[in-house]
Parts: structure tokens; C-alpha cells; sequence
């Protein structure tokens, strides 16, 4: 079923999942027509279930995959004319898939009697306390914290929908703990900082550090997250994980490595384009060039970021304008993308055309990894001639942090080091079922192997 | 076997729990000797389990209370004279029952496909989050932040160890979220804020709560906690509760309805000392002040608290003489307690005597609550004549918080109000059991009827 729901999943671009369970008071015969208004209307059906029947009536749960909330207007409108329907209920699947949250907090043994509440609480757990104050290290064996990860937000740049604010992006943080949880093991709490001060989060996160065995900043937006990652990794002894950065950089280049394995070449021939020079791209372009690809010229909205640029500039594309570009190549994200062989996409929707991939070099990799919609779609670009074509679905950062972190929690890591990134990426490239791009996301030997090699890369 | 080892446990005032497994390599007889000896050394043993049999020993696991560590060095080497007896393990129960933490975050839905993850994470999550967006109340359907309590602390009041930081307090605040998610299935999260500033503090505190439900203030000092408990209650559109105030209070107040009906008293026939005049004892003085008691005057170490004293004094305590001590009495706790037929000790071990409880009015009532070794035992002051008598085991604050939060997030509470703490102290007393004082702690009826009684006190 759940490669089913996938394939469907994967033939639109960002679906919306709704239950739909409709009351059907004529023939059976009802049934065939709404299945064929569904079809007519593009929209998809994953599940047909007969919950009910009664002499007079059947009720069927219909699980609908449509493109977003008026399409299922328009469909529901089409249902209702028909004779003999009542749509009785519609469920919003991704709605009550959160009903209640994601994750929560749960004790790890039973309190069946006095004795047991006396040893969990007081006067048992008195003799935990002093043997931490005796030896802070002992922490790690007798509390949670070597296990427990931050998910800090400030709300600032939630998904692709901005500053919403760190309510509405509670939702992502939880779903991340979830993420953490299911796939490598880890309490992770979502923290929300309702702050536009950067100081002020700062500080923060470093008066609460004490409580957690690493940080992930969240969706923090940039280039604020730049100074925030580095000034916390430099004042916490605990690893700082900005996900947007070290996640997207590690999923890119395990996906490199894989796409150099197929299209025959080596990471020297690699030149590439980015679109998108924000946290993920400044990433990415740092550790492609760690991993030792030939060029890499980032682009933003005004274009390619080059030495002697003066518009739209600030420290960190300065910096970048001193590492990247070796031709120091000016003019518009086509241009850049003219005669290279990569690009890579961590920006808006629908900026890269058709042709524009079929300007780069034979056989180009693109890798377009906007969310929720890509640069240019993958059969797009397959069309386009890119030997290998992937978006943020099939490269999606869930691949690398869970495993990431529980590798850098149980090396006791101090700090995300690149060489941990590129350890990471290696592995995921390396455990690549044949004919993919990337590993299988419910395997758990994927998480596992990024875990090891992560603790392996740690000095 | 819960039971049992209560009783155990009731016999020492503090006991510490070890599992002791020792090698037997000569007849079976030296396990009569080894219990012989422990019997001798005043150690309980609560379970023996033969866990090994070969040809040449037996291995048994022990289960004994004991003291101290003293006490069980003590015993282990009178084990070791033994003629072929050898202690091969040794673990401290307390210890090993929090590692690994006593609570973790785990995901409250399974991911099993891509189909799960894209609706746990994104882009199925983001539909979550614009629900938010658009109306901040969904945050309580969509997200577990109407089941989620902060359980805040800055380590400076840890149990009765004083300031020893908030990671040597971190079990504490483990085991207090272990009881939230076993007694009243709330998601509660320790929150450790590293700062001995009180404005930061409230500050931090301030910009997290956005995240949570509910706060719990945990074991900061008096007097700070006063006005940090009261600015974020001002402050914040939630629920901020300080147990040493609040659930202190709470069960006293139970208590005393439990011991007046026991005693055929009424409320206002009630003329109270209370040793101890911080957090705890400061609350418990309003509270029952507000439930129509006679009288009560607070004493500190430097005695009763009175109008016009000049010296130890301090806003709170300056607050607390114009609202208690009637007859305005001077003097000491010994001259505090003449007369008098309510002791309530939230202060120090050992400082009241068999004289003073003799001193106060006929038939008194004694709670002697300081935790871990009370004012007064149980045993002394019954022996003394107390006609109820009770200790911080038999009055347990986690009676209270449970249901206190479960009903202050049921009803959506903005505050914890003092008619919400009458409310569920007059339900602990409706039912408790016959011949006992406080109702049982292991029956989930008592924590439910805490939290419908909170509910229905919630304007």
C-alpha cells in the first residue's frame, strides 16, 4: 500500500489527502460514477473502503489524492449532483495526522507503587542529583541528556512559508521530533523562541544548552542562522546542527556522489551552478568544494555571486564571492547554468527552464530541491537531457540527520565537523540500492550506516 | 510485592536501595547465614532470587535496604568473612532505575512509508502549520500544546539539596515528568534555564511559553520564586504553578479537611503554627487563611513572624505579618506551638521535640512535611499525642500537580487560581479511604477526581 500511495503521492507535485465518506442511497451502480467523476476531475483515488450498509444505504470511505482545497470543492460539487449521494463526512488527512501533535513526552518506566514513585521522584532520586553535582559527566548515564536534542526555532523561516512565527511552525518542529524518534531513537523537543532577536537567541539557546546533548536550529532564517549556528558552535561544548545547512550540504553530496558513480565521472569534472545562495546553497557549495568538484558558482536573485560584486551583497557572499566562481563568471542563473554539468536548486519554484538545462554540458545532473515545488520538475528535466534529475523529495535531509545526530550523540561529539558531513554523505552514497539515486528512507540500516560512519568521522 | 516493600521502605526514614548479587560456593546453609548477618546489621532484605545454579555456587540476587552507603559497606564486608562467599555485583536501584532519564519524547504516530513522512513532515505538515497561521487557537488541535507542561527550574532549590545548578536537579525534574505522563498523561518537558539571574529567568521563561500549555515552576529558592511565579503569571496567558506553593498548599489543605473530620473540628476552631516561612509555608498560610482557619502565625529561624519585627524580615514576610499571628505572639517556635492544635512543618529535620507537640492544645494535629528526614517522626509525635500525624511521604505533592494540571489544561485555565486548589483539596478529602489520611496515590480515581474538581473551579 505505501508504495502505492507513493506513486500517487508522486504524480502531483504537492497533493492534499482527503477522507471522504459519502452516503450512497441508490444502486450500487453509484459507486462506478463517483470513481469516474473522480477520474475526470483529475483527482486520485488510493482507497475505497465499504464502512457501512443498511437496507436503504451504503457508506463508503473514500481516501482522495487532490491538488489543493478548491479542486475538492469542485469534486464534492460534482458528487452532490448526483442522485442518491450525501457526502456525510470529509477528513482532512494531514490535519488529524497532527490531531494531538506529533510527539510528547512519555515516562520510560511504569510507576505501579509508592516504592517505584519513591525511587523515579523523592527521596530516591536525591541520590541521582548528588552523584551528578559529585560528577557532571555522570549526567550522560543518569538523565536523558545524552540522548535529547533541541529543535530550536525562532519561526522565522518555516518550510517555504516565511516568518509565520514559531506557533504555526510548531507542526515542523514536532514532526522532526517524530522524525528523530522513529528513525534513530532520539528524544528531540521541539523549542520555540519567540524572538526576532538574534542576541537574544543566542543566549537562549546557550542558557538552556545545559539540558540537551546537541542543538538543531530550525528553520531560522538566513542569513541570521549563519551567525547563530557559528556563534553557538563556538560557545556550546555540545554539537550545533543547522538543518538547512549541514542536512541539505550532506544530502547533495551523497546524492553527488551517487550521480557521478551512474553518469561515469569523476568529482574533479564536476562544475556546477546553484540557484539559491542562502543558508542550504552556502552549505552546499562549501562542502562540494571540501569533497574537491572543479567550480561552483552560486547565483542569486541578482545573479552570479563574483568577486567585485557591489549590488545585493553582505559578508557571507562576499566571503563566498572569494571561495567559488574560479572564472569569476558574471550575468543571470542561465547564463551560470550555460556549458556546466551540475545544477543545483535551493530557491524558488519554476525558475529553471527546458532550456535552460538544455544549455548546460551533455548529460547534466540537476538536482532541483525547492519545497514544496522545485526549480523545474524532474521529468522536465529529464526531457530537458539531465542524465540524472532529482527534487527535495527523493533528496530529503530526513535521510541524513537522524543518523547524523545519532552518531555525534553517541561519539560525544563537541561540534559538526565537515569531515562528519562528508563521512555521512559517503555512506548514504555507498548503500544506494541499484537503480536509485539515493538509499530507501524506511530502511533502517540507512539511518545506521550514516550513524556510523558520523561517529567514525569524530575525533 | 509493591506493598511489601513500602512497608520496608516506611521502616527507615530515608532508605537506599541496592540489588546485591552474591556467589555462593559452599553449601546452602551460608544463605541462612548471610540473611542471619543481615538481620543483625538492622538491614532489610526485601527480595531474594536464586538467579545461577552450577555445580560448585549458587548465585543469588538480594534486594536490601539499607541506610546509607556506610551501612552497606558495613554489611558487605560482614558478607565477605563468610567462608566462601563473594560479592560479585552491587547496584544502587535508585541509580540504575534513572539511566537513560526517566522520560523521553517519543512520536505519537508510527512512520511506516513516504506517504507517513510527508504527512508527519513535509509538505503535508505545511497545510498544518497555515491552519495554525490562520488561527493560532489550532494549535491546540494540531499540535500537543494543550497537553504540554514546562517543568521549569534553575537548579537553585533542588529537594532539600540547595543549589546545586539545574543538571544535578535534571532527575528531579525527569522523575516529576515520568509522574505528569503516568498519573495524568501529560506531555511535561524539563526545562533547565542555567542563570541565577531572576529577570532572565522570567525573561526566558517569557519567550518559551508560546511552546507549552502549562509552566511549573520547580525548585527555585525563596524568596525569588515568589516573584517570579507571580510576574509570569501576570504575564503569561497560561497557567503558572510553583508546587512548593501550590501543591504544598494544596495538600495541606486536604490534609487538614481529612484531620478535622477525623478529629471533629471544625475549620475555624483551627489555630495553627506553621515552621517554615518560604515558598511553601507562605502558601500554605494563604490558603488555609482563605479556607476559614482560626488562626496560624508562620515562624522562621528566627521565630514567630509578628508586626513590628525589624529583624530577618523581608517584603513577603512583612506581607505575611499584616495577614497572620492575630493575638501578634513573639517568641519561638516552642512559644509558636504552646497551645496550639495544627503543626505544620515545611522547614528543617529534627527541630521539633516530644515536648512541644506535648506543649500544644489536646489532640493536635502534626505535619511534619520536611522531606527528607521531617521536624518530628511520626511515631515521636503520635507518642507525644498527636491525634493525626503525618509526614512528606504520607502527604505527597504528587497527589496534587497531576490532576491540578490535567483539569487546568482541560478547562484552558489562563491562571492556577486559589478557588482551583480549594477545589481539588476538598476532593482529595472526599476520598480518601477509611482509617487513612490522604486518599491512594496508585488509584488513577484520585488524580481524576483532582482534575475534575480543578475543572470545575475553572472560571
Amino acid at each position: 500500500m505505501a508504495e502505492n500511495l507513493q506513486s500517487l503521492h508522486d504524480r502531483f507535485n504537492r497533493p492534499v489527502v482527503f477522507d471522504v465518506r459519502v452516503e450512497l442511497r441508490e444502486a450500487r451502480s453509484s459507486l462506478g460514477e463517483l470513481l469516474a467523476i473522480t477520474d475526470q476531475h483529475q483527482a486520485c483515488v488510493s482507497q475505497v473502503n465499504l464502512t457501512g450498509h443498511q437496507p436503504d444505504r451504503q457508506i463508503y470511505s473514500l481516501r482522495l489524492f487532490v491538488r489543493d482545497d478548491a479542486h475538492l470543492e469542485t469534486l464534492l460539487a460534482a458528487f452532490k449532483v448526483l442522485n442518491g449521494v450525501t457526502v456525510a463526512e470529509v477528513i482532512d488527512v494531514a490535519l488529524e495526522s497532527h490531531r494531538g501533535g506529533a510527539c510528547e513526552m512519555r515516562s520510560r518506566t511504569p510507576i505501579r507503587s509508592n516504592t517505584d514513585l519513591r525511587i523515579v521522584y523523592t527521596p530516591g532520586v536525591a541520590r541521582v542529583c548528588k552523584a551528578i553535582q559529585a560528577n557532571p559527566d555522570k549526567a550522560r548515564d543518569y538523565t536523558n541528556i545524552a540522548n535529547k536534542v533541541a529543535i530550536v526555532t525562532n519561526g522565522t523561516a518555516i518550510l517555504g512559508l516565511g516568518d509565520i512565527g514559531p506557533l504555526a511552525g510548531l507542526p515542523v518542529m514536532e514532526g522532526k521530533a517524530a522524525i528523530f524518534w522513529e528513525f534513530a531513537g532520539i528524544s528531540a523537543e521541539p523549542v520555540l523562541i519567540d524572538t526576532h532577536d538574534s542576541d537574544e537567541f543566542i543566549n537562549i539557546v546557550e542558557k538552556l544548552a545545559v539540558g540537551f546533548g546537541a542543538i538543531q536550529i530550525e528553520d531560522v532564517a538566513a542569513p541570521e542562522c549563519f551567525r547563530i549556528t557559528r556563534e553557538l558552535d563556538e560557545k556550546l561544548p555540545i554539537p550545533v546542527f543547522h538543518d538547512d545547512q549541514h542536512g541539505t550540504a550532506t544530502i547533495v553530496l551523497a546524492g553527488l556522489y551517487s550521480a557521478v558513480r551512474k553518469t561515469g565521472r569523476t568529482m574533479g569534472e564536476i562544475r556546477c551552478a546553484i540557484s539559491g545562495a542562502g543558508a542550504a546553497g552556502t552549505a552546499v557549495a562549501g562542502l562540494l568544494t571540501e569533497a574537491g568538484i572543479g567550480d561552483v558558482v552560486l547565483c542569486d536573485r541578482a545573479g552570479a555571486i563574483f568577486r567585485g560584486r557591489t549590488e545585493h551583497m553582505n559578508p557571507e557572499k562576499a566571503a563566498l564571492a572569494r571561495r567559488t566562481n574560479k572564472e569569476n563568471i558574471r550575468g543571470s542563473l542561465a547564463e551560470a547554468m550555460a556549458g556546466r554539468n551540475l545544477f543545483i536548486g535551493v530557491s524558488q519554484p519554476n525558475i529553471v527552464s527546458m532550456e535552460m538545462v538544455r544549455s548546460m554540458a551533455k548529460d547534466p545532473i540537476v538536482f532541483a530541491l525547492a519545497n514544496p515545488v522545485s526549480e523545474i520538475s524532474v521529468p522536465d528535466a529529464c526531457q530537458a537531457g539531465a542524465a540524472v534529475a532529482a527534487d527535495g523529495r527523493m533528496m530529503n535531509n530526513a535521510l541524513a540527520y537522524p543518523g547524523l545526530f545519532r552518531g555525534a550523540l553517541d561519539a560525544k561529539a563537541r561540534s559538526i565537523t565537515t569531515a562528519m558531513l562528508m563521512a555521512a554523505a559517503k555512506a548514504l552514497a555507498e548503500i544506494v540500492p541499484p537503480g536509485q539515486l539515493m538509499p530507501e528512507m524506511m530502511d533502517p540500516r540507512t539511518h545506521q550506516a550514516v550513524a556510523e560512519a558520523t561517529m567514525g568521522a569524530v575525533k
